[in-house]
């Protein structure tokens, strides 16, 4: 299970904490565990980790977790010194930072209950350690991908594909939005998938409204709008894609309308290129929408990154003036929603480069009518 | 969607904040919101929320949601007045602290991160809102199940071992670990669960060692054991068992530690009834195990509660002075687990009664050979 990157990804994250005088990072996230470390079990939930890490400025890091995960934990984390928080895992830590000498803790805010920092910081306060937030170190490595990882996104992607093109053969007036969804996870994993990467979407006209439609037991009828929104995860990547069609021939207004998603999803396509702004992406594909007079009708942001986790940095939102950089792979996913009618969105994902982006799908199923 | 007990829940709830002098709660944790208003979206993460409760100490609560759920939040929870957050929760919120002249608001200090409540705070002491850590409101009025509960439950469980006994006939040498796994969770969609309650485990031999086992594409030997340990949701309510058995006939060391553990579950349901404490209950089935001379490999709880979450109070922990009360649901799942043979573990779900338990389990399958 041992990855090449994990030492040199620990490498510069130890860089990083010593240019911010930081002599140790508690790593809480989960996909930043893993990303640093190989450890791959999911969390149940935020109150139900398999374990946090210790990363010091310099010297082995430590992956701190209970006696459930820890054959597991030895398996994986090479490089990392695995302990047993067998009395807890501030008690442990505290220990830990004894024996390391650590004067200033960096953790993660936006991945930690305010009651586990309460208690943390109480026993940092005893020991005089400085608790400081940091957040964002790993996942500013994370939102550039390796070439590697890059192949394994591709790969990820390749499947849920084959996935698709299996159901979409299968799909009939008379069946459920549940019985596909549920047809869609079944042959994700009998394929190999680690597991779906969010509860896959399957909306029948004008459920297809709701950007985040549950699937229901309502039954498609002929020449009615389907909208499903698929991903998995595969040696830990996830992948993440939209189709919107109509078993038989469409009518007019729904092709028209597949045109426009379309079209602002190919000028999206077209301007994505390293430097570019997040917001100028959002733009170029907003106003093809906007141009077509509905402009009012698409209300989520245009896509976001994908990576060990199914949305990550960066958001390709209206106002982010934040820049694509050579190696990011995001969604581009733009959608037309008209409560009474239904809805269709069009998601595909591509990696920036110097010159310009890569498609990832290759299934041209539907978006070309 | 609408159910008579949710009015009760929040008068109940708007009674103790009335007590505490807290003019308001937010309510963040998904399972305590679903318990007081009915909407039932998962989270697909904590930094993913599908929306929060605003449950003033009197007159009509509020639901903050955003616009992906907006019709789903208006359709199931009756009695709420549903309101967007178009720009974002903490804007959201800060309008309505200010129309409804709240002076103090509960939190959740146990599931909230430590960045929102940052935000939070931050607005609030402009408002001179005074933030209040409160968590186990609605936790100790989920703890005590009604009968009408008791009923989802049983119905959820009855379910669950009906999975099983399908999938038992099929389970042969030769199949894998992720196989079973996989067509329990199958069979578990296709009879209408709406989801698995965690992720099944499946664990061969040595592999049921860990108590956590991941099911891996290890191949099932003739006279190896088998761990299943299973569980589902079904109108929102959650199972969960175990058991471990031999295809064919058991060696005599199986028999016999599989006897031991049996027994310890006996000896737990035995003291279960209103007012025991949960440590005594654990010792209960403890002591069965040590004295068999296994004292050392039994290495967790004895049992937690069962509900909206699959995990929550009370714990059946050696430590817990804690008092179990009528209403209560608890599994009872000892365990020995040997790193170089495997493990055993027997998981039942007991509702607590006055006098004594019922156990929900119906299904006997190698429980006693």
């Amino acid at each position: 299970m041992a990855d090449l990157n994990h030492p040199e990804r620990i490498f510069q994250l130890q860089k990083k904490l010593k240019r911010k005088k930081v002599s140790a990072l508690l790593v809480t996230h989960p996909g930043n565990r893993r990303y640093l470390s190989g450890y791959s079990p999911a969390d149940h939930s935020i109150r139900e980790s398999s374990g946090v890490l210790l990363v010091p400025s310099r010297g082995t890091p430590y992956l701190l977790t209970d006696s459930r995960f820890f054959l597991q934990a030895e398996e994986e984390a090479a490089g990392f010194t695995v302990q047993l928080y067998s009395k807890g895992l501030v008690a442990s830590l505290q220990k830990l930072l004894q024996k390391l000498g650590i004067k200033s803790l960096g953790f993660e805010s936006d991945y930690i209950l305010y009651s586990t920092f309460n208690r943390l910081d109480k026993m940092a306060r005893k020991l005089r350690v400085k608790m400081v937030s940091l957040d964002g170190l790993v996942e500013a490595l994370r939102v550039i991908k390796t070439e590697e990882e890059i192949e394994k996104i591709r790969t990820s992607v390749r499947l849920n594909e084959e996935v698709f093109q299996k159901i979409f053969t299968q799909i009939q007036p008379g069946m459920s939005e549940r019985e596909i969804a549920l047809a869609v996870e079944r042959e994700m994993m009998e394929r190999g998938a680690d597991s779906p990467s969010f509860e896959t979407i399957a909306a029948f006209g004008e459920n297809a409204a709701k950007p985040h439609a549950v699937p229901s037991e309502k039954l498609l009828k002929p020449g009615e709008t389907v909208l499903i929104d698929m991903g998995l995860v595969l040696d830990g990547y996830c992948s993440d894609m939209t189709r919107t069609f109509v078993v038989g021939k469409p009518d007019k207004i729904f092709a028209d309308r597949l045109r426009i998603v379309r079209r602002a999803q190919q000028e999206a396509i077209k301007v994505i290129r390293d430097g570019i702004t997040c917001r100028e992406v959002d733009r170029a594909a907003r106003r093809v929408i906007r141009d077509a007079g509905y402009g009012g009708f698409f209300g989520h942001a245009l896509g976001h990154g994908v990576g060990l986790e199914v949305h990550e940095e960066p958001r390709l939102g209206s106002t982010s003036r934040k820049k694509l950089r050579t190696g990011m792979i995001v969604t581009v996913e733009p959608g037309i929603y008209l409560p009474d009618w239904g809805g269709i969105r069009l998601e595909n994902m591509v990696v920036v480069r110097e010159n310009g982006c890569e498609v990832l799908n290759t299934d041209v199923s539907f978006l070309d009518i």
